[in-house]
């Protein structure tokens, strides 16, 4: 097992935390943002860009997406994801239940897994959790994710329990069925239930103690992380913070946290104060497409019509290639002519928003003033004007 | 003026010929291919990469749609089309004629100019030869274009002769507009009709001598290159290479000479060697995104079946970021995915195609090799297998 997790530094005044990652593919420091790659590509985005330019230290890879097309196989065939997309570095892949539960048609879900129609051509799949593990090997991940079910937002505790009870019995299929040395992190689940989510992290945790791998004959040393599910489904986010406050006050110090599809900037600030380490989310690029682009102030809506003459940049503050070689009025054009560059360009930006925000938060921490620089973070967001879309 | 065109060597057993224009943004060589960017951008590809991984060494920017969007007046305010679009090295304007004839709706042509309505939202603009100039000059053009007027094929001779008079009268009345120091070149009208080619540019000719600047007050030195308009629209291409031909046979050694909209990799082989020295075209850029993609065999369509577990490259001879990355198996995924990223690397690779079979051509001119040169080019298409669209 090459994975390891290492806790740098704590801070006194917040659950902020500085930690390393190390896999066979690289090392990164945490708290950490990862770049969405769903189809075997971060939207838009060269892979040498990525690495050389933006410098992502790992990226997200879709299971459901790449199990429906091109087919895991095929990956496999060709070596594994990394060598198919042209990334050296790590990738997280996830389990594909999200997507099972939130893209595909007609799903049933049975204790051996879930039956569903592809979002494309309607087939049918089932995906169990010794399958979601079997596929994430053959993509070669670094860091896979156990089959989980997905909640829905708002659910009865009832259904929470039940939901709960699978997917803890998902993750122990999932440890037994793995057969490399990937890492695999479980999934925290029990909806908006404080109870439930306490009960699912400590029987994920007796999952990896000595008692239960001996009694019940599950391979040692459990989790190598542990993720919080069924976050950003919906919920009011003070909700998703409690959660996560919540979660990471339980979780073993010597694990990374990772709290999944989360999120806006001042998301991963508010988690990262309450000791969260990782993060995943598409808005940055999604949102770059539309026109949305991130700035220290807050954000801009690049098609409204004040930015049509304007010289300036997106971020005067920023030192991206978007920022450094075009102007607003430039992006402007692109996005309202639907121009590939325009995706392109919007992408770089706010990928480097990201990236350079966790580093940022990164240096808060090591130098200890992360308090500080949450305070200010907010503070400038909150006094500058916030642009409406028209 | 700082356009210059200078021969450097002529073919002993063919009519290609290598030469070299200088402009106040850079010098290059010719026969040169000039990627086309329509919107202020060549299309999926970051500026950076057309200046130094695939060495543009001009552009096209075309007058009609920067005119109707985002407006030539921004650009002008912005600083011009270089700086509004991060390319410092020379680009050629067309005169919008062409899109005028083939975009825009209810044309209505008069000896003043043409009113037409925008294919965007149908509002009513007029375009001049005057205007034209101004347009250009505003965008800061280093070689700009006569507006003429482009003739639907086939057509009869009469019509032809009418379209070519007003041309003529049209390219002089640019002549007269220009106001800077930007290039102008005219454009040989005629159809299909060797004798109104040959009467185009004899005229076109006069216009530049010392006489008719006397007589008629004209600027002096007449225009400084001369395009071949009118093909590449549905005729036969032995048509188009007949008329570059012809008319390159009767231009002046001194000035450049330049096909306007062709063509295909075959194209630009005939056309070097009927004496023509540059090519704009969308197709690399356009086919690229519809997976289309040259290779030193002739193409292959990447959407292909016979591609889905494909190892190699899309072509092993080729030196492009695409082909030492990526998989041919990979960029079908993207392609069939929609993929932004499938327009991206396609886009290079055929840009790069383009680019190179170009300076392959001129170091064939100039070791004095065209000939076999181009037996070698298409013995090579003709023997290869040629790949169907699915």
């Amino acid at each position: 097992m090459s994975f390891h997790f290492r806790l740098l530094k704590k801070s006194s005044d917040s659950k902020a935390r500085l930690g390393e990652i190390a896999t066979a593919r690289g090392s990164f420091q945490t708290p950490v943002f990862m770049p969405v790659g769903t189809y075997a590509t971060v939207k838009s985005i060269r892979p040498d860009q990525l690495l050389n330019e933006l410098k992502a230290p790992i990226i997200l890879g879709n299971t459901y997406h790449l199990y429906i097309r091109p087919g895991h196989e095929l990956i496999r065939k060709l070596g594994g994801l990394h060598r198919f997309m042209n990334w050296p570095r790590p990738i997280l892949t996830d389990s594909g239940g999200f997507q099972v539960f939130s893209l595909a048609k007609l799903r049933k879900v049975r204790p051996e897994g879930v039956e569903f129609q592809s979002h494309l051509d309607g087939a049918a799949h089932f995906l169990s959790p010794e399958l979601a593990i079997e596929i994430q090997e053959a993509l070669g991940s670094d860091i896979m994710m156990v089959l989980d079910e997905c909640l829905a937002y708002p659910s009865t505790e009832t259904v929470a329990r039940e939901s709960m009870e699978l997917t803890l019995q998902w993750a122990e299929r999932s440890l037994r069925a793995r057969k490399t040395e990937a890492a695999l992190f479980a999934i925290v689940q029990g909806g908006m239930f404080e109870n439930l989510r306490g009960e699912c992290l400590e029987r994920l945790l007796e999952i990896g103690s000595e008692k239960y791998q001996v009694e019940k004959i599950v391979p040692p040393s459990g989790f190598d992380g542990f993720a919080i599910g069924g976050v950003s489904v919906g919920e009011p986010m003070e909700l998703a913070y409690d959660i996560a406050a919540y979660c990471a006050q339980r979780l073993p110090e010597e694990k990374p946290r990772y709290l999944m599809g989360v999120g806006l900037p001042e998301d991963m600030v508010e988690a990262v104060d309450r000791g969260i380490d990782m993060f995943d989310c598409v808005v940055p690029t999604r949102n770059a497409r539309n026109g949305m682009l991130f700035t220290s102030d807050g954000f801009i809506y690049i098609r409204n019509a004040v930015h049509t003459q304007e010289p300036g940049p997106i971020d005067p503050l920023c030192s991206c290639y978007t920022c450094k070689n075009f102007s607003r009025a430039y992006l402007r054009h692109l996005s309202m002519a639907k121009e590939i560059l325009s995706s392109i360009l919007n992408s770089i930006h706010n990928l480097h928003y990201y990236l350079n925000l966790l580093s940022d938060i990164r240096l808060a921490i090591s130098e200890g003033r992360f308090s500080q620089f949450k305070r200010d973070f907010f503070a400038r967001r909150t006094s500058a004007p916030r642009e409406e879309i028209e």
